[in-house]
């Protein structure tokens, strides 16, 4: 793809990905990625991701095999935020949820609007 | 709102925030939200965001008109990103477009993917 280095001016850039489910339009997570994320998104077809807590690139569902298969990429008009289009495995968010954002803001707090769809012990227990 | 001081730490946290259309669930836009933000878009039901380019909070519409009323808030399971369902009047992008992702990233480079619905010129002529 071309003008990855428009995008990523440099090794450091980091910019936000809204990742979306590509058929039920559900806003799943948002997470970083840096060029070399991007790159490697674009040569698998499946999202990869920078954290700067672990100082690495990371595979969406790398543990867990929730993976995201990329369907469409989209670009905001300062070139500075992507929207990934996924094939979203299973669920998108660790604590088990299909979102990461399965709690609304309420007067009253959060709120749980989302069902559980798989147990976090279960899947994360090798680590 | 209880819950604020969690959500931003302190009058310097930025918090990125996807906008997206409660009725056909098309992302329109990210941007960021500090706590006095936060609080003026709970407080008036229209979003108001945080912009470190201006150094001031800026109501998104605020020339334009294109306001956004506040529908649902949503955060995610690591407290640090949120999701707002709007009602969008006309189009979210400063460049006439229903989203700011109006462009698609493909092989050829980016290619325009929805229609322009107003003209910018127009709109932003007093500026």
């Amino acid at each position: 793809m071309r003008r990855i280095k428009e995008i990523f001016k440099d090794r450091k850039t980091l910019l936000p990905v809204i990742v979306q489910d590509y058929k039920t339009k559900k806003v799943l997570m948002l997470a970083y990625m840096n060029r070399d994320a991007f790159e490697l998104s674009i040569k698998t077809k499946k999202t990869h991701f920078y954290s700067r807590k672990m100082g690495r690139i990371w595979q969406k569902g790398e543990v867990s095999g929730n993976i995201q298969l990329i369907k469409k990429i989209f670009i905001d008009c300062d070139n500075d935020t992507l929207l990934i289009e996924v094939k979203q495995k299973m669920a998108a968010c660790h604590k088990g949820y299909r979102t990461c954002f399965y709690r609304q803001l309420t007067e009253k707090g959060a709120k749980i609007v989302e069902k559980r769809i798989f147990n976090p012990k279960e899947i994360y227990k090798k680590i």
